[in-house]
């Protein structure tokens, strides 16, 4: 079967295309988004994604406040920087990069976060609002770039089986609930590593979604022919022919998968380049309910 | 295959006994357990449901107030009342009996509930508790009664296959989210009205839990050999030779399922019993929170 290969950067970047209207109309009524991101140490990688954060919003227009504090910084120090983004008006979405130093108690700087700036969308009250349908809510930007993808892609979800490989408050229990909510309408189920028979639990599978963690999880034989396969895994692999030394794999593999699927995401250039773009949405949304 | 009959009232009286205990315990600490419900306008069910559950509190040696409003009760009265009941000491639990007339915002009022005191779950932070898995907060009592169940009957729920049909906050979706959780480690499928073949899904399960408010939907043809099977539903169908014109059943066939299954509730008897012992042990772990 001809597997249709959805092109993250793509969707992307027609996602952030969106964006760039909806700040233009922002701004011609007085109002620039701002997103602020705290960086609490010198994680490289850390570094990296918080960069990459910057580098869109100046690109976009937004408005953008990058705080870094030392790795040795205190808990208090790292709340009082998010109650002074709380308060600040010209700053509409907040951000305080995973994983911080293991001095910072992260779920209770998530918890002082006003969910109204939650743009990550892992605030108790966007948790509840996912969990209740209320559409005022922000969702995690990776689920929410997945539905964005199958949408873009074409894939039905409405009365199909969906099967969500991983339970984390990240990625697998949002996906799930978006997945089967009014508007998704899917039949789900959330396998994990207790899943006794998972390979045949994925075969019933029309939508597969992969977010486990761990390389080229999901084989051929998992794969229902004609499924549409969705890898939110990004995972380092040892290469010593890759420049770094390393090469991104996702939890789908991806060669053998590819051929019997209706539709997949590769690795990287999948769900990945989605997160920052729905980063940016959730921004300019709250920024939207902040004038409402 | 001799199937068990889940006696609902059985075990709830067994929680109704280790509840009876720790108000000993918190009574000789001087803490006397207490629990609020209002009652707005005279709806015939949820005045019976009112009395029950002080009748309850009254048998156990329960604090109980009964806070009765006229069905024309504006919004602004009923949050009175519950902005109040919030600031007495003296009140660990309160619950406003649903539905209320409908110049009642009803979501509006659970939100106004201190969530320290929300035992009935609804609460959007006792929501987000349940889906982070938080023990400190109150899930709901019928799926916390459900899954008390399961485990008294011996029921595995780690491993299994777990079809829940019905999405709803009340019943659905908190089901599903205790069945997936790292305590019941079950693979949960969520099955509704838009669930294509809803009949091959349920076959699949090792455990069924219905929620669909539908009478003797779940037939037979739907349910494994040996699988436990938990009916939600409560149903009045007519009956004009029952004494009341009408009688109760649940959303399963029971008649022609309970002989497949190695385990099953009936209804009346079956999860019924269960919600007012559950609401009584949520309200003694309130009591229990408030003075830690």
């Amino acid at each position: 079967m001809m597997s249709k290969i959805i092109d993250g950067k793509v969707v992307a970047k027609k996602v952030l295309a969106e964006c760039g209207q909806e700040i233009e109309s922002l701004k011609a009524a007085g109002v620039t988004p701002g997103l602020a991101v705290v960086l609490v140490g010198n994680d490289p990688a850390s570094m990296v994604y918080v960069a990459s954060k910057v580098r869109k919003c100046a690109e976009l227009g937004l408005h953008s406040r990058k705080i870094e504090l030392p790795e040795d910084a205190t808990h208090q120090e790292v709340l009082d920087v998010v109650l002074a983004l709380n308060a600040d008006t010209s700053i509409h979405g907040i951000l305080v990069q995973s994983p911080p130093p293991p001095q910072i108690d992260e779920g209770a700087i998530v918890r002082a976060i006003d969910p109204a700036k939650d743009v990550d969308g892992f605030h108790p009250e966007n948790v509840a609002k996912l969990a209740l349908e209320d559409a005022s809510g922000f969702v995690p930007c990776t689920p929410a770039g997945c539905m964005r993808l199958l949408k873009d892609a074409g894939v039905e979800t409405s009365g199909a089986e969906a099967v969500v490989i991983g339970r984390s408050m990240i990625v697998g229990k949002p996906m799930a609930l978006l997945l089967m909510s009014k508007e998704g309408n899917a039949t789900v189920t959330v396998a994990h590593s207790r899943t006794k028979d998972l390979a045949a639990v994925c075969r019933r599978a029309d939508i597969i979604v992969a977010a486990i963690g761990m390389p080229g999880f999901v084989t051929a034989d998992m794969v229902k022919e004609g499924a549409a396969v969705i890898d939110v895994g990004i995972n380092r692999v040892e290469d010593s022919s890759a420049k770094r030394g390393y090469r991104l794999v996702g939890d789908v593999a991806y060669d053998e998968v590819a051929p019997k699927c209706s539709a997949i995401t590769p690795v990287p250039g999948g769900v990945g380049p989605m997160t920052i773009a729905m980063l940016i949405s959730n921004t300019i949304k709250a920024a939207k309910q902040s004038h409402e």
